[in-house]
């Protein structure tokens, strides 16, 4: 089947008007989203490979994917290795795709790929390498593994247009008016003539609306386009319902709703009009993560004789919205005493059935799980695809369990369940790793070092303004200590009620370019892991929020303090997942006092905040679990 | 004075062809060193303020200076503060150079720099992001400063042109033959016809030449011109004397000198030469590094209608001579012994001096130190200048203490000496921080911290090829956890008998852009800090080589390994500095076991091996002392 795909598309590369010698497909679909509608599952189509990352190339003889350590075993499970090559790209050796092209293709080639769908930050870097090697970067505007799908009879999903809500300001704590009013500041100070945000969360935020268009993540296909007076939404639905139209005109927002597929002549027209205002020039502020078509509209590129003036850089809506306000923090605690309530009572579940001999598989796992999550208020739905793996599986770090080939969940196994629930006042993502009976001693020994490096996350205290990849190798220390890593990195932003993966802030070894630095009020994962392929994966994850720390701070560091880094500040973060960590997986004697007070201190208090809410609920079985497992470790 | 020096400049400004609305004086010298000759030391002239880093910028009404935390404190004291500012690039609210020009000058504005003293890598930004201001970056072949000088009466002082010296295989372990031979199998694989080698260390590397153009640095002022037949110098001394024409025909290497005045010019013929070859495309290699004037050359920029194509990166030669061959490394633990040994005898005497009540100042302190050091073998002269710091004054991080305002030290003062030799077989720096009689509570507890930072990178293990950034946390961690941290890195490369600061690896929170991941065989400093202005300054820095860990390896993690990163291989560090901390500064408290067993490990080796050399020596009063300060901690 793949090979028919490949012919298929290879064909349309030949017969394009400037004969193709390669054809890039992203994973990113027109908004550079990460998880994607299958409408534009274009990579996965091609190549079989379903991971949430990745970039396809397919010349004439060749097919390659350019994958990170996350995906390398799945990749290799679902792609067709006769035709296809994995390109590890986490490794120092792998060479970049752009360096591949360079090398692999003669001079005189074109390269081929769909503006709509590479960002200009992507594409002017690739273009300027090509071209030093004589080659040439064309934009085809049909996307032509579309046109292949087409041409094989199996024509890609309609894209969504699912219904929208409003979030209420009691969850979001800024109206929709505010934060508009807020980016217009931003663009006076730009001397902008118009604001365009492309990335869906963006928009969603921006307007304090929600939709369902990707699965997993509540947003709709749109384009927001500001000027000082107005406020367009191309949108999937066309125009806005009156009740939308309501809310947001309570929020001060008077909006104009325009067909989605409009926005590429809408933004060509917006330009037009600027340049021929004839009162000198204008400038268009836009994220440099927008795509290449988009950018070329708007700035009229090829059209206009002086095209606009472009701001192109991280997205004023990305920084504001990396920053959670009080009303989205307390959201965050909130939600996440729900969530792990649910998710104390799937283990407690868990841990019966297999006691007991029954066979549950981790499909049936994942569906009890999200049985529990449903009994909690406000739970909107799951924040990715559950991630249930027992044994050999929970090596693989995006496994997704599958009905096909049902994997039981044995007394032997170690279990690995990541997981998250989209709540309206949150987002949460947690990873716990339960053995189902006894560990053996190296899976004590590196769950133990993965806690440490977890704890030492938890607790580091670092200056205000610090990017996280300065934090990573806290995380590993106790990893690389003997000679064992893991291939991911260590944290990720998460959006409020949004994208369960956010920039632009993150925790890596691998610097996140335009992380702004640190700040009060951000949610980020940590969750370092081990992973001993087709044994056993340990993962453990809570979401933090960072805090400002001084001597008066409930922290355990607080009192130790004896400068604020010179007048910078200090920071730290507060964990706000609560689901306690399996006390016979932790080899005591390999942590310091202070790692396990930490401990000791951390399961007190998820005992205290969920403790009470069973047994109000009168589920005394999941009481007396849960204090058992928050019960001090010695 | 510094008024009618900038006035000067100034008036220069305006009489440029296109008038300047800002000249820009950076540190570097025509070879972008670090260290620079007198006759290169336009921004110190200009300024007052005399660090080894810093860019100056002055425009009709402002002058200001961007330079790191190393050197806030002393160009306070230095730079007439009426009319300079101090522009504090390591912290995030202070806008770069190019963001303060475009924002502080009006569109049309023309910004003045003379192409010698700025590499390509930092022309292209800084051009790309004035042209977007509407502003213009033009190259001022003659300096103005140098103008400006000598309508002063007060020119610059002469280049200097001392004798070269050849370096023996002894001590290179590889001759410049085949050091040049690998050079041309780059070359061949990069298609380059010519290889323009323009950093001063890299030619006197590629040469197994060493001078003493530059203070401290074992170089001379040189530019090498590599063709896959011809290798002419461009030599401040021209024609080659016939010893070192001698010496490098036995090592297989036919040279030719050209002075250093020729090398535009020269480079530009070469350029037009190649381009009338008339047999296809030619391609130049070049350092990235290599000045906007020598780029401009070679290409042909300007002259040729179709410049040549320059492959523009970190220099081949930077790549290899970061690894350090077998000799090379075998003469870099030798000299530590040595270096090791001068500087504890200089220790026992100083102690002995303000023991007795003698009035020792850090400048007779700094003497002292270089006469134990010319006792040893091969020594050649201090890597850099002496770092002599009591009290308040240790808090200045590169401190250089002064005749004209002598400072005694004191039995209540912590001392900082920041030292290194340059000898035949390598190149040491090293500093250790002692309190003069008893050290207080804070003094103890800061000094620990960094100690315990220490020690975590000299026993850190990490995968192969990870940058050094990532270890850079490491050293703050115990520091971070109190609200305490230093403003400068943690580590830099040292060259073999060369430059004290070697790129392109190191270890800091700031990534080193072109560090090419950590291998075997390099030299690093390990040296974290604490500064309290005013008050005492703590630095702890030793050398470290990076070496390859297994199970059989000595190091204290060695045993414990559970894995090699997947196959990745696992690096640590040993370190090579011998000379012990100082027992009293050390609060055990601090300490964990390991690194208890770690600091005793190290002194038992600094007396394993140093005793013994006192003793044939007959220095009795130098061993006893050692001997103590080497005892084991409780």
């Amino acid at each position: 089947m793949s090979l028919q795909r490949l012919t298929a598309l290879r064909a349309l590369m030949a017969g394009h008007p400037t004969a193709l010698a390669a054809y890039i497909i992203p994973t990113a679909d027109a908004h550079n989203s990460e998880y994607i509608s299958p409408a534009d599952a274009r990579r996965e189509w091609i190549s079989g490979f379903t991971g949430s990352a990745g970039t396809a190339v397919v010349t004439a003889n060749k097919a390659l994917v350019w994958t990170d350590g996350r995906y390398y075993t799945q990749f290799e499970k679902e792609a067709d290795l006769a035709m296809w090559t994995l390109m590890k790209q986490s490794l120092p050796e792998t060479p970049t795709m752009e360096k591949w092209l360079t090398s692999n293709l003669i001079a005189g080639s074109v390269v081929g790929v769909d503006p709509h769908t590479m960002t200009r930050e992507e594409w002017t870097p690739l273009q300027t390498a090509l071209s030093k090697a004589k080659m040439q970067l064309v934009a085809v505007e049909s996307n032509l593994v579309d046109k292949a799908r087409i041409s094989l009879d199996d024509p890609p999903p309609k894209r969504p247009q699912n219904d929208i809500i409003h979030l209420p300001l009691e969850y979001t704590g800024k109206t929709a008016g505010e934060k508009i009013h807020d980016l217009r500041v931003g663009m006076l100070e730009k001397k902008a003539s118009a604001l365009v945000i492309t990335a869906l969360d963006e928009v969603a935020y921006t307007l304090n609306l929600r939709g369902s268009d990707i699965r997993y993540n509540p947003v709709f296909f749109s384009y927001l386009l500001l000027t000082p007076d107005t406020v367009t939404l191309f949108w999937s639905g066309g125009r806005i319902p009156d009740d939308i139209e309501r809310n947001l005109s309570d929020e001060g927002v008077k909006i104009v709703g325009r067909p989605y597929d409009d926005v590429i002549g809408g933004l060509s027209n917006l330009a037009r009009e600027l340049s021929n205002m004839g009162d000198g020039e204008h400038s268009v502020w836009i994220s440099n993560e927008a795509s290449e078509a988009v950018h070329r509209a708007v700035s009229g590129e090829g059209v206009l004789k002086n095209p606009l003036n472009l701001i192109s850089e991280v997205s004023p809506v990305a920084l504001a919205k990396l920053v959670k306000n009080d009303v989205e923090l307390e959201g965050f605690r909130k939600c996440h005493i729900r969530d792990g309530t649910a998710v104390c009572r799937f283990f407690r579940w868990l841990h019966q059935e297999v006691d007991s001999g029954n066979k549950i598989t981790e499909v049936e796992a994942a569906e009890r799980l999200l049985e529990f999550r449903k009994d909690e208020k406000d739970f909107m739905g799951p924040s990715f695809e559950t991630i249930s793996g027992a044994g050999e599986n929970g090596a693989v770090i995006h496994y997704t369990p599958s009905s096909d080939s049902p994997r039981i969940i044995t007394a032997d196994d170690v279990y690995l369940l990541d997981s998250g629930g989209q709540y309206k006042d949150g987002t949460t993502d947690i990873t716990r790793t339960r053995h189902m009976s006894e560990p053996t001693d190296l899976q004590k020994e590196t769950f133990t070092r993965v806690l440490k490096g977890q704890i030492a996350i938890g607790a580091a205290l670092y200056p205000v303004g610090v990017k996280g990849n300065v934090l990573d190798s806290l995380a590993r220390k106790y990893l690389w200590d003997v000679g064992l890593d893991y291939a991911h990195g260590t944290g990720h932003g998460v959006g409020h009620f949004l994208n369960v993966h956010e920039g632009p802030s993150g925790i890596s070894w691998r610097p996140y370019p335009h992380d702004p630095g640190l700040k009060m009020g951000q949610i980020l994962s940590n969750e370092p892991g081990y992973y001993r392929v087709g044994e056993f994966g340990i993962r453990i994850e809570d979401l933090v929020e960072t805090i400002s720390v001084t001597n008066d701070t409930t922290h355990p560091r607080a009192k130790d303090l004896l400068g604020d880094y010179n007048g910078r500040g200090v920071l730290g973060f507060n964990t706000i997942t609560l689901v306690p960590n399996q006390r016979k997986f932790i080899k005591t004697e390999l942590l310091d006092d202070f790692e396990l007070k930490y401990i000791n201190s951390y399961h007190k208090r998820v005992l205290d905040t969920l403790g009470p809410i069973l047994k109000n609920r009168g589920l005394m079985e999941d009481y007396a679990w849960l204090e058992k497992e928050c019960s001090p470790l010695m």
